[in-house]
């Protein structure tokens, strides 16, 4: 069995924002010479995701309506955590929805993917240093 | 290390439908010979899910009417994703709620499931070819 | 490739709660002996999660609330699951919005976590006898 550990850093100019990362996970899985196995990729940090969906700058837009709509940020005093002098309840329900983590199959040495799916960093408490975890594990 | 990759077909009639899958599973797990290991299920397309719940009629239709009240498909205009034309904008964010994948342990030869966990495949946006990729990984 | 198996079991007094397992998780990976790997810790039932976020109080108040303004127990008669003679129509749905399972990478022989990641058991229909499993493959 083979393996290959990489961490991606971000930090965003915006509290919420989202990156396509594909094609860092694609050199990731070239680089593990891993012809047939699994591949995780997940936020390190509790107020971001890696999610699979569209690269639709309009969904894009969606998902944060929804989000906000969902779990709003203000009024500050809604969440029990901000009372520990955080401001970013919100943030850690709105990962929540998005989810922590993908797992992608590896096949022929390649992400066995459909026609759209393309992977993305979700940041929910930005404008700070996070990191995204790929672990690729396989033969 | 032993690997199996299939792919599952599906074109429902409804826009939303929930197929249990789980025969179709256990039956690539026998396959693959595998003893122990891990199995990924996922969909492949952006508008749909791989869950695992309960196979219970009547909780199904509350997956649905619960996932129209989350994201309501209509007005169409309530998406800036559908203003590329598409009509699915509601249907990218119900597969978000239900999870685009499931990892299943392999014990023994088979599927390590509680006594009611049953997958499903989730179709949002249906009436159209989709399709669900398993990969096996183990001993 | 190693692979080690284990159940945790559980029996909350209350209906919903949340219980830190991260030791009972780190010290599966240090009897494995597995350096380089994946580990999977999912809920055997379908109204309980696993999942990642973080060990404070006030927010672990949040999801509570949130999760019920989400997907509200009462009136019973709200979901057809009920009519089964379940009351707990809402524990299948609030555990679809935290997750069934997690994955996470073993790198130098241990979880791979970012600073604040701490995994959780969550129950949604507690008071009875619930078990996690805990899958760990690798080398």
């Amino acid at each position: 069995m083979k393996s290959l550990t990489r961490y991606l850093t971000f930090n965003t100019q915006k509290r919420i924002d989202f990156i396509n990362i594909t094609k860092d996970v694609e050199e990731a899985v070239k680089e593990s010479g891993i012809k047939e196995g699994l591949c995780l990729i997940n936020a390190m940090h509790i107020t971001a995701s890696v999610f699979i969906n569209d690269a639709e700058d309009g969904l894009l837009k969606d998902f944060a309506n929804w989000l906000e709509s969902l779990a709003p940020s203000e009024p500050i005093s809604r969440y029990n955590h901000n009372l520990t002098g955080e401001e970013n309840g919100d943030s850690h329900l709105k990962r929540t929805v998005m989810g922590r983590e993908v797992v992608v199959a590896i096949t022929n040495g390649r992400l066995d993917f459909g026609p759209w799916e393309q992977i993305f960093y979700g940041e929910f408490d930005g404008q700070r240093r996070k990191r995204v975890l790929i672990k690729i594990i396989g033969e």
